[in-house]
């Protein structure tokens, strides 16, 4: 993911189709990979990316949220091509135990279920309203079973005409973090969040469409590590006068790299996530914040007044 | 469920089978429907039903609960008739954000699951390890999705050779909660625990063998109602002298005892619940309980003392 | 305190003042007890109470939330005698660790404290705000000192002009429970809350003003207990024909009636409490109420849409 | 703190004492600073240190756990130097809302506070239990008064013959992190734990003794920037041949470091600590452990065994 990132470089690749929209505070980037060939050359999957980066939601500004609620649905919508009485199933990836993984579990449980209303109460239904459920089917260490396994039980057994799952991701760079939410149709890709789930949730996998929302919430320590060196070698390259620089660093090789970074984090190894302090009440605001837009894309009779009312 | 009240009326009714155990502190109760016609006599499915009853495990005593542990563990073995071989699929009913009801989901994440590891990495599992994995599929309201189909869904894919299913109950009486495990194998009724799950967990419904766990940890509000009810009834019953008694208490009919109770509890309803103030530690202590018990019986390799250091 | 259920009875003491205001979906009651005579009449502290009604705050409508907020700042304000300068202590009695306790340290937790920035930043500080400091105290079992000592050693400390405490109460009637907001000038009544704090915050023994906040969270089993018994007597009366029932239930004594009770919650003896099961939701939507209108109370420059900003 | 790392360069320092102790995977270093000389020269205050080092702890061993908190309390005790019928006042900083800052708080509610009963029931103490009270105050940001003021009014209303102050620490090094517990009489210096309190808790402020207990549950993630470049530079200047490295390096000031070290962390800032995923877990077995060695240290009369039964 982390679509934006590439904009400047790709903008120019055949088969990349990308566009910038802006309003207030908010900065939305469509990106559409549409060959396989440029797909290898970016390193991403077939598919449409879309980003919404917001910086100012650290600052916990309702009404700032409510425009990103209300925007992140807009962009939702243009990827839910099912028809009004099709059935959508949500999945909450990740462990409602780690703070900083438990974007997909606490949308989870903010959102506007009614699957079971259609059957058992469905006087209680008004038009507009989809047929949805949801699950979080917790990590493999706690359930011993792979998530794609239990997704396509699910998926065996209910026929959802589309699933959607959402996910805390480890962020490649700090300033993504709890500011930046993500969609795509190219499924979730394994091992991307913060716990290392394997098998993807794609339409090949599953067979039905798939839209991944990735949430980034913490920065693996690995990433200030090489950051740090990267900035420092880059320093020192404009000291050494002449071709010095080409001289020392050229043999810098990236497993001698990836070998010091991990001789830094050693005594802690791969477990260390790197979060603001604050970390609690940015993940309640994102997840909210997504929670209200799905429900609002979700059931085309909600409007973001009723998402509000309903969104705990 | 609640084997242990029916002892006394129930001992020699033809087609149940009854014995007590003791330990100190821990009183153990084996009742045994074997027939339709008993079954329907006492109001229960026919099948085996085990109670411990520990009422100092309220106190939180480690020893104690090593022992009830240790005993839990004893007692669900006679119900487990699965090779070692066997997959078992543990089910933890309940939602996690309502504390008396999250013991499900609670002894789930202390569990120590392994199916992954026998695909995964075969070679750190030992002998006398099963393959056991789990589930906490959350409730209804959140997920939109029967519970039954949940793990029909699962059962169906993963095929298990049993399922055990832990859930919370709306205790009958207040000296059972947080004091009384009970284990079954008739599987889980509709509408027992503490929300309101509807469809039975059986070897009917699943097509596999279901050893059902409960564990009291809240009276509802109506109860306690109707027992101040009954209490003063037989109260001023003691007091009328002669045939008053009925002249006066024989005209109360159970509907008008509801109503009544419906009318105490009018103002905030069914949703109602009774509990100690100290209901946050007693259910993770009966957690940690159930599921050093479960790790001990599900895999023979394991002593007391790993599954002490394994549950968390 | 629960001032209005005294309303009708009483209007019409000498030495009650009182008076209803009513706006959509909120009753206020404000009650004068002007006179010792009037106070031992009626079982309460002379002084002034206020009482906000809202039996919608159940249903998690954030405009009303809103409304509620402003109208309890409006009604606090009043309380408020000092001048803008003064530095105001609000305490957050109660245990974090028990929900429905939980309300004094969660207003804490989203106050917009400043008197650090008085000294520390003083540029920050805009006109219109006061110094507002504040604790959370904790509990006797936990502190091992009473709460009142020290409140007592913070006011001797800080010389605060004005104390504000915020408890939760355990209500009189499951009507109140989640719906009350309570105000008052005659301080905190020993043993009121869920716990048992027990010396009095008031003027008399902390030397400074003392405003009382209370919100009903729990009901007390025996309450319900003691509700419907009350019930059954009296249907029963009317089911007795002449003068049967004074035979009856003249016999009847109160300690003969909480005997009755202790005996039906014997089990589990005091610590019983009578929750809704939503019961961690509505705290938090309350907490979040009182402190927005703390804050706006507090805080002459700020509006209902900062405050709305600043309470998380 | 952070007393060992200094003992290969000290050892030989006048006015410096140090021993090292150990026993299965335990290390014990105590160290003396004994003149102001030696304090200036390791940058350290005059006092006692000692320090636990435990890697295994984070390995979650009963046992292990046990056997830690029985050699902390008898390093606490060579600490407390009053008679047993003294006071003790336990100060548990840091914020219960950030799970790395809660370890005090957590401390706080596992010990066995015993002062109110001293004065409400005498007849239930036994011999060898002193009387001891606690408080969490909470932190600045939440109360707006100095930590150091709410412990100096508490101090001058209850006069305690002894303060400890139990702090959560970022370690200057991640292998300190979740398994080193440092105990100290030289007071809690500012700004040393995971947010800034300010002024000192010691002897001369508080006018009593003072012993501080420091347990490291973050790192900054400045320090690990820091540490990366670090290792790349000493790595570089070994590749450099010849005297180029002093060339280069040289020119390298702490102050430019630190400049690229923000540059790094820039998006998020000061807030970042870097933490092991599993950190909720780590602190709740840190904490329990501390709460044991505490409650044993501080009342003679207990055992171990009655300190597990004791500390939740």
């Amino acid at each position: 993911m982390e679509a934006n990132e590439l904009l400047g470089e790709n903008a120019h690749i055949r088969g990349i189709q990308m566009e910038n929209d802006e309003e207030p505070q908010i900065h939305i980037t469509r990106l559409e990979v549409k060959t396989l060939a440029a797909a290898k050359q970016i390193g991403k999957l077939q598919g449409k990316y879309v980003t919404l980066e917001v910086p100012d939601l650290r600052k916990k500004d309702p009404d700032l949220q409510d425009r990103v609620a209300n925007r992140f649905a807009k962009e939702l919508t243009a990827f839910i091509n099912v028809p009004e009485q099709a059935v959508v199933l949500v999945i909450g990836l990740g462990n409602w135990n780690v703070t900083p993984d438990a974007i997909g579990p606490l949308v989870v449980e903010d959102l506007f279920v009614t699957r079971h209303l259609f059957s058992l109460m469905p006087e209680v239904i008004d038009e507009g309203f989809r047929s949805v459920c949801a699950l979080a089917p917790g990590v493999l260490g706690i359930t011993g079973i792979e998530t794609s396994e239990i997704v396509q039980a699910i998926v065996d057994r209910l026929h959802p005409d589309l699933v959607i799952a959402i996910d805390a991701l480890a962020a490649r760079s700090l300033d993504r973090v709890n500011s930046t939410i993500q969609i795509s149709d190219s499924g979730i890709q394994p091992g991307a969040g913060v716990g290392n789930r394997r098998r993807a949730l794609n339409r090949e996998t599953l067979g039905v469409d798939v839209i991944a929302i990735g949430v980034p919430t913490v920065v693996d320590a690995a990433t200030i590590a090489s950051d740090a060196m990267d900035l420092l070698l880059q320093t020192l390259e404009n000291k050494v006068p002449g071709n010095g620089a080409g001289r020392i660093f050229g043999q810098f090789a990236p497993q001698e790299k990836r070998a010091l970074i991990a001789e830094v984090l050693q005594p802690l190894g791969n477990n260390l996530m790197v979060t603001p302090k604050e970390i609690d009440e940015f993940v309640d605001d994102i997840a909210h914040v997504v929670a209200m837009g799905l429900n609002v894309a979700l059931h085309p009779g909600m409007s973001m007044e009723d998402a509000r009312e309903l969104t705990h």
